[in-house]
Parts: structure tokens; C-alpha cells; sequence
């Protein structure tokens, strides 16, 4: 038995324990976590000392370095986090259906934990609190695997939530770190079928691309966001403007900001100078199409490839159209299902997108920048799912659960 | 583009053509396809016979030509079975849950196709019709691949469908069946994630092991049932005899079948007899560990690799525990999470399994044989999901189904 079986094996029977548990218990554990992460404050800090240290020695960027720096805000925000998860309504043992059978069976469909969660993610430490919350909170054991880069940091605030939880009298299995950098060991986590119930990954696209290519265990997919805007020939001007500044530039770096401008030829004349103008500011480079260019005299030519890639940067893709059936053809063909907008004052434009695009989430007059689990009012999210099944767009606790039939009769035989 | 990326563009289109079709242009479309199949009985059967003399020749065995058998009963219980499906209620267009934000965003939860649907399967050609009659009322496009020595079958129902599709006006390639019997092909079919949105195997527990192990499209696992039954101390004993002959013998080839006894020992002595005396008109051979084998003179001793076989034959493991808990978790350990039951009079017992056992359906004082769509009351089902993720146990209409998030503002951006 390998040491990852081993934890696959607490992991399982951490998973008995946590679905029975009442909901009071699992919040004063988060309660005691949250406490926990500040108490040992200066062990978490100088752990996270080594691992930016150790980083600087390798060269590290700023920006990686900067994901995974630790100070006593993002420790609080961390301890805050799990606070805020104690708040949210338990989903576990919600009754989702009940009804009986000619035959006197009474079925009784029941929300349940989807059991043993691993999560698969990168620099930033702390998403071992945040997604270990999540899961706990859902009755799940989370089995983690962090980036090398951030394990000392990891090591400290698991130490912290496994003492908290032992304090609180619950399974510290709840949360398990996988304290190996070998690949091969993340390679058998991704095939790890017989204990991990559905593997989630987080982080960029090359990570969730190589997950959803070695794992057997089922995954869900998050997080890569090619979002467009399509500004139609009915559209507010202004509104639009607004709209693509702020879904383009209020933050460069996330899965829900735009990538994409789509935009009707009838009013691309008028529109594109006006938003050019409005992106100035923020130095956006746009990469326009033969039609777009001719409006756009600092814009660079866009390639094929420019309207399949997630920048997450100060850089826009600009695609003209001749109706809105080809812009829902264009977004369909190159988004990534995440999050879409129309900008229109025209009914049946905006209904013929809002059925027509294949996304988890699309909007009409609003900016991407919504599908977020708090601004959805769902509270914290595990990730977006870009994927169709079990879970589309923000995930929250509900959707780290499964159900299960209870079926009551009283002698019932097939025929 | 291969011949097989080529067929998943055109369900790519498909898709986006039946996820806006109007359930009555789908009815209609299913009872011209259930006409059709009637219609063109003498091709199909002579499609059937070139298989069947194929089969011969190669050797194959009894069981299998007979599920590979067609007749004019099979053909008209497909026929019924688009007919049966055609008068389900549509769950397309569902509205799942409606709320206003603050800001006043109008967030929508609708239910959606999931898209295109992959199905891989084995010699029973009725699996072509009754597949694509789920997928296509759901508003899905269906990619079929069959085994290989069903394929003038398959190929023959194909073509009598999408002539009826064309009749009623609808893309035909709403069903596509794969016509190569390469095994390369089936192992692109199991990567084409750029057009399929979700994978179904259906057939044995090699099939779908082999689908898990090589699909980077999402899988849901259907079908492998190690079913125990529970026979607790406090149980009706005269109840239980009943539900473990009916569960292994009622139908021996099914998933929802009983493979496993479970018995406390306190009733072992008095129960084991009974039931031995009552299974032996169907001559079901008992593997029994030793506790057991006392009470059951004509038993064999089981092995551990007993209690994880599913036999789907006339055999049984019988295995003692000293507590229901015991019986958990010796469940939990060995089942393959389809459907369990235990029989009791303690209503404290029941909870614990019901609670405790972590299957898709876990039944009290009732044969485990109604895990089943229409025993359910779904209708058709195209399988019983054994895992956690999207959907579990039966999967009828609603679970071949996603729903994506329709935001209607006016002008909101995030500040």
C-alpha cells in the first residue's frame, strides 16, 4: 500500500464520520480552525518565509512570488473565509424529493456529501483553507494537493486545521495534504478511483488541461474563462462602453473577465471609436478584425487564434458581425463556456442569445464580471464549472454534494 | 479532420438545432421514427440476419447471439419504447430556480441538453433506438457506437430513423452511429472532447472500466451492481427469505440483482436454513464464510474476491456480522454503490443503514430489484448511475439534462 492509499483510506473512513455530523459541530469546528490560523499566525509565517525564500533562489517571478505570499491580512482573510462558510445554510440531508409508489414504496431523494473531494491546485496557499471549508462545511474529507512551491505553507495551515478539528472532537482526516512534489505521486492521485470520489482542479489551464487528461476519477473542470461581449446594432452605446471597460479592465487577471469584443457592423463605426477612447486609459491593446480595423486605427490585426485565447490581460480581441445569429455562431465556436453578454434593447436579440449561447452563464446588459459565487449570492465558491456535467457555473456547498435514494416499503417484491 | 471529427461537427450542429425544438416537433419526430421502424421490419431483420450468420461463423456463443437476436417482437417493443418516450413529460426549458440580486440582476436557472451525448455499447441493437429516443426528447444529439458485430443491425435502425427525422423536418444527425468497427476510433471517440459533452458506456463491467480508464470526456459510470441484502437481527424472517430469493432470483442478468447476503449471526442458526430450503428450487449455489457454513451444509467456503463478484448467475456469497454497523461497513467496503436493502423491525437499525450505506439507492424491508427507471416512475432510463457525480441511481429524461444561468440586467457593472 502506497502512503497516498493510506491517506485514501483515512480519507474514506474520514467520510463515514463527516456525513453524519450535525451542522453545529462542523461550525464550531470552522469556528476553531478560523481561531486556530491566527493563534499559530507566526508558525504559518515563517513556513511561508522558507517557501518564498526557496522561491527567490529558483528565480521566481514577482507574480508567482506574490500569489504565494502570506502576511497577517491574508491570514485573516483566510480565518475570515472560514467564518463566512460557518454562516452558510448546511446542505446536507436536504429532502429534494419524496414520493410514493403504487406499490406502497416511498422514495425519498436525499442531498448527501459526494464524499471524499481531492483538489488540485497551484502556488496560492491559501486555498488549502478555503477549499478544505468548503468541503468540510458540504461533509466532505478533502484530500489536497498544493503546489511544491507553497508546501511548507501548506504543512503549517494544515497543522493548524487538524488541530483545531482534533480540539473540536472531529476527525482531523476531515483534511489531508499530500506532502510529496513527485509527479508520479499526483499522477496516482488523478487515478485514485477506489477512494476519491471526484477530483477538482484549480488553477490555470495548462493544470486543469492536464488533470482532465490523466484522471480517472471523475473531474470537474473550472475556471478557464474566454468571455465575450456582443454589442448589438440595438444597443446602448453608452451602457456598452461601460460594459466592456469594466468587464475587460476592472480586474485583468480572473476567469470572468472579457476576452472578446463582439460587435454588430451596423454600429461598429460609431461604437468602436467611442469605446477605444474609453479603453485608452487603461493602455488596452485591441486585436481587430478586417472589418473592426478600418475604426480602430491603433489596433493590431487579430489572428485566428486571438479569438481563442484567455488573455488575462490588457488585451482585447475585436470580431465584427452581420446579426446575431452570427454572433452567437462565432461565440459558440470559440468561448470557453463560461460567461457571455449581449448589450440590446431588442427583445428577441437578447432572448435568441440568452437560449442560443452554449455557456454557463449568459447576460443581457450586465458585465461578466458577475458569475461569482458571492455576487450570485451563493457565498464562497469551490470554482466556476465550464463543463455540463453535475455542476455549471459558480459551485457552492450544494454543489459539492450528490443525493441518494432511501426507498421504505414494507415486504415489497419484484414481479 | 478525421471522419469521426467530422461526424462531431455535425453534432455539434445538431446540438444547437434540438435544444430549441419545440416538444411537440419532438414528439412528433419519435412516433414517425417508432413507425419507421415498423415500417422497414424486413430490412432491419435482414440487416439482423447478416450479423447473426457473422456471429455464427466467428463462434459466438448462445447468450450473446440471442441478445444480438432481432424479431418482429424486438422491433415492435422499440418501436413502443420511442412512442413510450414520446409521452414523457419535456424537461427542457424547466425554470430551476429564479432570484433578484440587490443590484437588480435577475438570475434564472434553466434546464438545458447537455449537447452531445456519446454512447458506447455492446451487441444489443436495440440500445440504437432506445438511446437515441432518451438523448433526443432530452435535446440531445446522439453519437453511437455500437459493437462491432451488431453493426449491419445498428446501421439498418439508423437509417429507418433518420429517414423519419427527415420526414418531420428535423436534423437527422441527431443521430450518428459510428461505422467503424476499429478500436482506434473508439479511443478518439473516448477524447473528442471539443465536440462531446458527456460520455455514456453501457454494457459490462470490462466495457465500462475501459471507457473510465481511457475518456477524457466526462464518464457517468452506469451499471455494475455488487447488491447486498442485509437480514438484521430484529428482521421478519419470513419477509427476508422473500426478498433474497426474489433479489437474486427474480432476474439473475441485472445490475439491480442481489449478489451478497448479509446476516447476523444471532438469526444465522434459525435464518440460513429457511432461506437454503427456499433458493434450492433454483439450485443457487452458496459461498458462505465459515460462520455461515455451519448452518448451510451444502455451501462452499468464500473466498474475500466472493464478497466484491458480481456473478449475475445463480450464486450467492453469504457473509455473518456480530452489528448492523458491521454490516455497513463490510457494505460500504465491498459494494459497487448500486442498491442495497436491509430487513428489520428496529427502526434505529434502519436509520443507521439507510444513513450509513453509501450506494445510489438503499432500500428498508424491500427488494433491491425496483432500482429501475420505470419501478421508479422516471419511464425509460438509459442506466443506473453507481457514481456520485451529475447523477445517481436510475437516469431518465431530467439526468440527461444540465442547466446553465440566464442574467437579465440593465446596465449593472462591478464595482
Amino acid at each position: 500500500m502506497t502512503e497516498l492509499e493510506r491517506m485514501g483510506e483515512q480519507a474514506v473512513k474520514a467520510k463515514y464520520a463527516l456525513a453524519g455530523l450535525a451542522e453545529e459541530k462542523k461550525n464550531e469546528a470552522l469556528f476553531l480552525a478560523a481561531d486556530m490560523l491566527k493563534k499559530r499566525r507566526d508558525k504559518i509565517l515563517s513556513a511561508n518565509r522558507e517557501d518564498l525564500e526557496a522561491g527567490r533562489q529558483r528565480g521566481m517571478s514577482a507574480g508567482l512570488l506574490d500569489r504565494l505570499t502570506l502576511n497577517e491580512a491574508r491570514i485573516g482573510a483566510m480565518a475570515e473565509g472560514l467564518s463566512q462558510i460557518a454562516g452558510l445554510p448546511d446542505p446536507v440531508g436536504e429532502v429534494l424529493d419524496t414520493f410514493t409508489r403504487p406499490n406502497g414504496l416511498v422514495i425519498t431523494k436525499r442531498r448527501v456529501p459526494l464524499g471524499v473531494i481531492g483538489i488540485i491546485y497551484e502556488s496560492r496557499p491559501n486555498v488549502t483553507a478555503d477549499a478544505f471549508g468548503l468541503c468540510f462545511k458540504a461533509g466532505n474529507a478533502a484530500l489536497l494537493k498544493g503546489g511544491k512551491e507553497a508546501l511548507s505553507s501548506n504543512r503549517a495551515i494544515e497543522a493548524a486545521i487538524r488541530e483545531a478539528l482534533e480540539e473540536a472532537g472531529v476527525t482531523p482526516d476531515a483534511i489531508q495534504l499530500v506532502k510529496s512534489s513527485d509527479r508520479a505521486v499526483t499522477n496516482e492521485l488523478m487515478r485514485l478511483n477506489r477512494y476519491v470520489d471526484v477530483l477538482i482542479p484549480r488553477g490555470g489551464a495548462g493544470l486543469i488541461r492536464a488533470v482532465v487528461e490523466n484522471s480517472t476519477v471523475p473531474v470537474i473542470e473550472t475556471g478557464t474563462g474566454n468571455c465575450h461581449v456582443y454589442v448589438d446594432e440595438d444597443a446602448d452605446l453608452t451602457m456598452a462602453v461601460n460594459i466592456v471597460k469594466n468587464a475587460k479592465t476592472q480586474r485583468i487577471s480572473v476567469c470572468n473577465a472579457c476576452e472578446s469584443l463582439v460587435v454588430h457592423e451596423k454600429i461598429a463605426g460609431t461604437f468602436l471609436p467611442m469605446l477605444a477612447s474609453a479603453l485608452q486609459e487603461k493602455q488596452v491593446e485591441l486585436r481587430a478584425d478586417e472589418a473592426a480595423i478600418r475604426f480602430l486605427p491603433d489596433a493590431l490585426p487579430a489572428s485566428e487564434a486571438d479569438f481563442g485565447t484567455e488573455y488575462l490581460d490588457y488585451i482585447l480581441s475585436v470580431k465584427t458581425v452581420g446579426s446575431v445569429k452570427e454572433a452567437i455562431d462565432h461565440i459558440n465556436r470559440c468561448s470557453t463556456g463560461h460567461s457571455e453578454t449581449i448589450v440590446t434593447r431588442d427583445e428577441a436579440h437578447a432572448e435568441a442569445f440568452l437560449n442560443g449561447v452554449d455557456s454557463a452563464c449568459v447576460y443581457l446588459n450586465a458585465s461578466t464580471r458577475f458569475t461569482d459565487g458571492f455576487e450570485f449570492g451563493f457565498g464562497a465558491e469551490i470554482g466556476i464549472s465550464t463543463q455540463k456535467l453535475h455542476a455549471r457555473g459558480p459551485m457552492g456547498l450544494k454543489e459539492l454534494t450528490s443525493y441518494k435514494y432511501q426507498i421504505r416499503g414494507n415486504g415489497q417484491i419484484r414481479s
